[in-house]
């Protein structure tokens, strides 16, 4: 019996788990309390690293700050990325506040406020624009401020990346302008008060397959090339969205970077003269931060129930909703989840769940785990990403989780 | 074409709707911004009047704060209600802080930390204790308080309230102590360190069915008056649970209160005569607030994509997941959700979502609605609990939703 956890972990020779070479326990000391988030600011360079080394020379790669807005991690990644892309004007604030440059930020949201609208034109920013009626706003409030507005399209794409865990292409959408109706809209881009930044497409989301990616990559450009005839001029920047797939379940395999680099290299080299003078980018949020962080809890009871064994924790779905297959998913599957203060040389099945009062807080599912008792710490792993943001904390009326950057 | 709304909402002669007499527009207004929760005190109070006029004389109703524990709605219902029903340290606080007395507040939960047992202590609150090893811990720290431990038990029963939009009884499972390991847990409550409060046995909640819930009850009168032989005194208090379930869906019956009423007072007539001095108390929180809140957010764009119309709302899942399907439903169905601006003579078919970047957040999937347009205010109603603080209301960066109890 091994355990299962993502690269860039390892235990001592006690059993122990470290992460960024110390154990939970000592990240949990110093927190000064659990449930605790740690995101590994080493790993996270990493992947952008191994990202840069696989993907053609020029690209640029942008966070989407909604995987995980806690504002250490973002400053950091605003060091290690050329962008970021935001979802709200809070998340605008935040990408600021990290120092990123306003004309590297990127906007997108299908329900962007007039105030929202007006933050990113003042700040200089990128909105991604999703509606004929929301290019007429924006338009309007930068005449009023006597300020252009950076805009781009976002186009719902009529393909879809098959294979998503989320699609966002290839129906009827909230998201985006149809490609059928981008000309009309790219052609109100050339007025006055709009200075044209490119075009966005984002076909799904959470994909484990190559081959999936390139083909809607291949047809994103494609879409792009022949879009680009009715702007205002050529697109500066293409966003060809991400949509790449982390492996969260027994049997996910992760993704070849080489395998993506060289075929979106190809795909690059073989664009249409339309797009020779402009530069294209990843956005990625999952990918980039979820195997950086682990979620750490305690266990405060163990009890035996119809012959079932359970771990009580003091964590839960108020802080991990994902993990306990709760949000967007239909089929409720076990994150990788061990016992991080020992790893005995005896093996039992226990299922884990948090500390709240709904049979929904199952954390762990029949898991098999090192014997574990009260104390020990559980670290559930591929939490950098949609953990706490993304989650009920207030359900209940716990503390909020800690988080450290280490 | 009628609007579908729980009962005590009305339109105005133009079509406005109406919430405790004054449009959602006003309390909009008053609210200084959308979207906003509006719970009504006279929807509150005439539920609670409706309960207390059909149900035995003597029984108790206690409300289960984790369904609203907005702090003002909490001290209104401390006002109505015999007791209060937490689920956290922090809940326990916002219980005394209402108002309500510590002896009438009982404190439940799988995975209660040392503190806050400590904390339940030294107010005076009943714990539920849920395992053996928690009653322990709760001696060790009476002990150490010089203080005892006021404890009920909860039990796991081995029946299931049959048909419940959740299940908590008849399989393993980490909430109380299986029926049977009661007797031995009961019998430490003996201690000198307890105070001996109960039994509490909760089997299911969001049930419709008249005949499952009286079954229910019928089988936890049983079982009580069975382990009550265990118990160091009679059970001063049974708390028999709730599960009593509200109409979500088209289709769904609103619970015959009558029925419930005349059946639980033959079930209690019928006890033995070991719980002959013992009180009984309901235990409902989505039952007696879900119907008086109504959540409004505000359209902010149209659009219409793959044949389909969206409205657009700064409205969306971050302070309304379960209306989106996305928490403890398989299959998601639409809330009962109007214009709440206009009720036009025209009709037509739109969806609804909110302003956050993730297809899971839509509101209201090709529904029936007044020709509506951007500035109109959507209401979604049953919003009076598990909305705000069930939700990630951190995910993407909104600001919180504004809450008014009118």
């Amino acid at each position: 019996m091994t355990d299962r956890m993502p690269a860039g972990f390892s235990r001592d020779q006690e059993g122990r788990l470290l992460i960024a070479g110390r154990t939970a326990e000592a990240w949990a000391a110093q927190a000064g309390d659990t449930p605790v988030f740690v995101y590994d600011r080493a790993l996270l360079a990493a992947r952008v690293a191994a990202l840069r080394a696989a993907m053609p020379a020029g690209l640029q790669l942008h966070y989407a700050v909604k995987a995980n807005p806690m504002p250490a991690l973002v400053a950091h990644m605003a060091g290690l990325v050329d962008g970021l892309d935001v979802a709200s004007a809070g998340e605008l604030e935040l990408a600021l506040n990290a120092g990123m440059a306003a004309g590297a930020i990127s906007f997108a949201g299908p329900g962007k406020r007039d105030r929202e609208l007006e933050a990113a034109i003042l700040a200089g920013a990128t909105i991604n624009i999703e509606s004929a009626g929301e290019l007429h706003r924006a338009g309007v409030i930068a005449g009023r401020a006597g300020r252009q507005a950076r805009v781009a399209l976002r186009i719902n794409p009529p393909f879809a990346l098959k294979g998503s865990g989320m699609r966002m292409g290839g129906a009827a959408s909230p998201f985006g302008v149809d490609a059928a109706q981008a000309p009309e809209v790219l052609r109100a881009m050339a007025g006055r008060w709009f200075d044209f930044r490119g075009l966005h497409i984002f076909a799904g989301s959470q994909n484990l397959s190559e081959t999936a990616l390139l083909e809607a990559q291949r047809e994103t450009v494609a879409l792009v090339a022949e879009l680009a005839r009715h702007a205002p001029a050529p697109p500066p920047l293409v966003n060809l969205g991400g949509g790449f797939g982390v492996p969260y379940f027994p049997g996910d395999k992760a993704l070849d970077l080489a395998m993506l680099g060289k075929g979106l290299a190809d795909i690059l080299d073989a664009r249409p003269a339309s797009l020779q003078a402009s530069r294209f980018a990843l956005e990625l949020g999952r990918w980039l931060v979820a195997e950086a962080g682990v979620y750490l809890c305690r266990i405060i009871d163990r009890k035996t129930s119809g012959g079932e064994s359970f771990l009580i924790t003091d964590g839960g779905l108020h802080h991990q909703l994902a993990a306990t297959g709760n949000f967007g998913t239909v089929i409720r599957r076990n994150y990788p989840l061990v016992n991080a203060s020992r790893n005995g040389a005896e093996w039992e099945i226990l299922s884990v769940v948090g500390c709240l009062c709904t049979p929904l807080d199952r954390l762990g599912d029949k898991i098999e785990l090192a014997q574990s008792g009260v104390g020990d710490l559980i670290a559930i792993f591929m939490a950098g990403a949609y953990g706490r943001t993304a989650s009920p904390q207030a359900f209940l009326g716990h503390p909020a989780p800690r988080e450290l950057l280490v």
